[in-house]
């Protein structure tokens, strides 16, 4: 049969997303991506989309260019009207049905100011947190806390330590959640205070974020809830709780926290250089747009498959101007340790939140002389960048 | 410094996850798995886990083979109070972190009772659905309704149409959202009111299957308004929604209607077979689990890459018994044609949507023809299964 045309009420304003495409030459590489045009939007081939303004509707092929052997860099763009304007189905246009073949990759995105004007961001975004920790330009210092199996007294008197120690920023380990050994509530509350405590004594603004990752309906609760009782930020396991969770919580008024965004069961999206998302595209754009004011990510060097050019381009893209959205803070960790806080600071520079976990526990039995030395070893590193 | 021990109040029952380890020799493969059961529970090296209580609350290696050179099949077992007998601390256990790294695949897991207790699961499954259509045997045909940029009442045209040809289930096309040129509301009553309307006039008991996917707190308010103006069930983008939103509306008691799970986004984690989640993992059990009533997902002999094994053991374990949890349906798609069914009927049996779209449209100019027809074809190859 034949699809009839009909007027479709468009702007003619567009987004772009530059794809690698896996092919083996320019030509199989261009037919893949006029596929990734129509799969994405109409679902129907070439032939089949009516004349009109319906063409308009398909994605459009801008640029292909032969990146290496095998591998094609392409620029697609939409029209702005098929993401609805909401996050989950600008996602969903971006990388929705193509996530099911082999050899494609999201690498980066452009939106225009239609698009743009439809998500606030970050309600604090990298200056917010600097003004809430009372740090305008120095690197910030994080931890986690644990383990998994730990009652609230323990995790709470470990936050302490940590806070009188100096660190900026105190967040659960991502393992965390409501558990009979430390539920929800109590450790939250008993952690929050410890951490207000040991501020009152040193005169900080150390911040705990503890992970509020849960059931879809409790989420705002557990928000505020951990905002009533003193916590200074929350996190979110973005990859398990949904995009979406990062903009309700952002958009929330009554949730004047900042948002941490853990990067646990995206992985899959990055490890791969021929599938998913970059490392940049998905901690860095995806995060900022959806309201994240930290992205937490698997740093190069440490225990995870993660390349320096790969930082490189996330603190690059949470950076760049993106409208009214607010550029935010890189949190990279996995095996982070002191010995490697120069290197970090030489290649990051003092747009960081450094988190050092696991290697924050060893060096003696005094978390908070363990705290102070981290703090000394990030100052005396930062004077020289 | 060292961690003391605690007393950890636990029940001695554990779930098992298996997992595909890539290594080069059992040893290798014997240290990554006991590196798994460590980073995803206690996130501490195995030297500095207290003693006592806490060496259950780890992750614990029950059985390790090889499967074929460089790749090893491993069991391990979690305590159930890890999971917070919550669907997405689960899932966090399970593959969190590890996602970070090369080479681990969910293959399958088991839950005890006392964890299959915590989850619903599907409201109405597979004989529900069955009931709601009144047939309690055949396989099922399927469709959906697009393009993206048609306006609602040619969607609702084809939707009728499709309904006279005796489908039963007609959903959106995953591309359909809240768009100016077919906004959510005004899509879903006209599309609704034709299914009700060729309904009426057949007898028939086609179910219209809306996309709700959005905004975290349009959710069920959008379900809801899919349920008033006479939708048959809901559909949910799972990849880009968030897993829980599936027990969200299973759980809901508003709702009733069956939910189906579109595995948009989702493709990454299943396309390397070294990588990820294995497709009866992701798409049978986990959105069994959350309590999807039908799992949409990549075919084999399609335009995606799924093998008929994967098929294979997901039809499996949506099969097998899992406590109270209902079995539920397979809706393979994508690339399917009239010409394959007697070959998916071979494979899958009675117990299936087809979902046939694209090549719906194509047969002839008649849409209501084209469903009689793809019905007839569907009659007499299942006589002969």
């Amino acid at each position: 049969m034949v699809f009839p045309p009909v007027p479709v009420p468009l702007s003619g304003e567009r987004f772009h997303v530059t794809y690698h495409i896996m092919a083996g030459d320019a030509a199989a590489a261009r037919e893949r991506a006029q596929g990734i045009a129509l799969e994405q939007t109409v679902e129907l081939s070439a032939k089949l989309v009516p004349l009109g303004d319906m063409q308009q509707v398909v994605g459009e092929v801008e640029r292909l260019e032969s990146v290496e052997s095998g591998r094609f860099e392409v620029a697609i763009s939409y029209p702005v009207e098929a993401s609805g304007f909401e996050l989950l189905q600008l996602l969903n246009v971006m990388y929705g049905n193509i996530s099911m073949q082999t050899g494609i990759r999201v690498v980066e995105f452009d939106l225009p100011p239609a698009l743009l004007d439809a998500f606030p961001g970050p309600q604090f975004g990298r200056k917010g947190i600097r003004d809430l920790l009372d740090a305008p330009e120095r690197p910030l210092l994080g931890t986690a806390i644990k383990p998994m199996g730990y009652p609230p007294d323990k995790l709470a008197e470990y936050a302490y330590q940590f806070a009188l120690g100096g660190l900026d920023v105190i967040k659960d380990d991502h393992g965390l959640a409501d558990q009979t050994f430390a539920p929800f509530r109590k450790r939250v509350e008993k952690c929050a205070e410890a951490v207000q405590r040991a501020n009152a004594e040193t005169g900080g603004r150390t911040l705990y974020v503890p992970n509020i990752t849960g059931p879809i309906e409790t989420l705002v609760e557990r928000a505020l809830f951990a905002r009533e009782v003193g916590a200074g930020g929350v996190e979110v396991i973005t990859g398990v709780q949904g995009y979406d969770a990062l903009r309700l919580l952002a958009a929330d008024e009554r949730v004047r926290v900042p948002v941490f965004s853990h990067p646990g069961m995206l992985g899959t999206y990055t490890v791969s250089r021929d599938q998913g998302f970059s490392l940049g595209a998905l901690y860095g754009q995806v995060m900022r747009l959806a309201g994240a004011d930290v992205t937490i990510y698997t740093n190069f060097g440490g225990r995870f498959p993660t390349t320096r050019e790969d930082c490189r381009h996330l603190t690059h893209l949470i950076d760049r101007p993106m409208g009214h959205i607010k550029p935010i803070l890189p949190m990279p960790g996995g095996g982070m340790t002191m010995e490697k806080v120069p290197e970090l600071l030489e290649f990051y520079g003092k747009n960081i939140i450094l988190l050092i976990s696991g290697g924050l526990f060893s060096p003696g039995p005094d978390l908070v002389e363990n705290g102070r030395r981290f703090r000394a070893v990030v100052e005396q590193a930062s004077a020289s960048i």
